[in-house]
């Protein structure tokens, strides 16, 4: 026997005592029943990776008095586990943020929130991913909570879709300079490396990953664009990744 | 000055002294200079994970006699510090691979060897990402490597797709029982998982991820059945996410 109410299970990548989980918990906890199940560590930038070589540990504890379980492993794995161990049966909805920083265009296949997300419309449970233009640990949440109770109670009335996935990113703006929401699609865009090279105490050379994003194009349907003019983007985001419109010029390899 | 033969870097997830990538190796080698970046360890179902809040060290080395780097990265990881630090120049072509197992279906999204392939393209630079349907140490690359030598060739001949992205399975057959070559799209396919729970020395729970891969679709157009039927997939792929087909459905969300 289960509550009426939905369940909604709660995940993000920066780990579970990042303020952005904390902001997030706050909204869903007036739909439902919220657990959180999230990455004892922060998990940024890993993408749809999974624990497939070493062992899994959970810890249960509560995140402001809601149930919450720490998992050693990647945003992915927090899902599959909260939905195939943890849970009491399988969640009406899953969140996964707020994350401190875009996860917009191209970032969206790098990024951990996004990719538990996916997990999640995988596993056939509705699934959004939001992140808020803000990287830092003292990021405002305030107007982004606003506006994700709105989109979480929208979709909780109108979605019928199991394998749903969103990916929602917040201007980093007061809710007044808000415009809106807009649905659109994912922009072209690329990180343009560029590694910092150091010598460590012992004369070996290492590395650490810097870059810059730069957006590709500057169509008015994109994430891009939504954000650079203050909306709120919403990219409705798919696991099958058949580049469709290439297929019919590759015939030249069946005939090798 | 760089010679005129092409530039063309290996990369795998299963680690730089995988026989899977010895195998890519002799196959690319004779059509021109190939350059190994690989991981120093393996790095399956890594996915698009990236090193952001921790330092990358890159060994120079040698596979087989060839020029090669171990990188303590991701698959990713090693496309991106190969292109911007390691190589001469941007290269011709990236292959990945031979991955020991397959890559088809939605393990795409969960594949360190075609993440690698993914961030190859989004580089500009055609990458291909093979995979062998046989997880063992000892797997058999012969009839694979035959035919990974003629989609190079052709790749090379035919595609001027600087963002070309290729998922290439090879079902685990003898050459002579191959049937030929099938461009097709994704299956719709899933893991149904189930965590083996165990209990540690000191009484505490840990798990290990387990679970069955279930094809979910028959459609004779898809890598599931063209492997089934003694053919080797190729799947094109892209990075673009954007699920188009349900745009259109989700207008409510802009009234919220």
């Amino acid at each position: 026997m289960h509550t009426e109410k939905p369940l909604i299970l709660v995940v993000n990548d920066d780990g579970i005592t990042a303020p952005g989980i904390k902001a997030l918990l706050a909204v869903v906890k007036s739909f439902g029943d919220a657990v959180i199940v999230a990455p004892d560590k922060p998990q940024s930038g890993m993408g749809h990776a999974i624990t497939i070589n070493s062992t899994l540990h959970v810890t249960q504890t509560n995140v402001d008095g809601n149930l919450a379980y720490a998992c050693s492993g990647t945003p992915v794995d927090c899902v599959k586990i909260a939905i195939n161990k943890l849970l009491p049966r399988k969640p009406d909805l899953i969140v996964s943020g707020i994350n401190h920083g875009s996860n917009s265009s191209i970032n969206v296949i790098y990024s951990g929130t996004m990719s538990a997300a996916v997990e999640g419309s995988l596993e056939g449970v509705p699934s959004i991913g939001f992140s808020l233009l803000d990287h830092s640990i003292d990021a405002n949440f305030t107007s982004a909570s606003i506006y994700a109770k709105k989109i979480i109670k929208s979709v909780l009335e109108h979605n019928s879709n199991k394998n749903l996935c969103l990916n929602v990113n917040f201007p980093n703006l007061k809710e007044e300079l808000i415009n809106g929401i807009k649905v659109c699609r994912q922009a072209k865009g690329n990180w343009q490396e560029d590694y910092d090279e150091r010598t460590d105490p012992f004369g070996r050379t290492y590395y650490w990953l810097t870059g810059k994003f730069v957006v590709e194009e500057d169509g008015s349907d994109t994430d891009e664009w939504a954000l650079d003019n203050g909306y709120i983007s919403v990219v409705p985001v798919q696991s099958d990744v058949t580049n469709y419109k290439i297929i019919d010029t590759l015939n030249y390899l069946e005939n090798v």
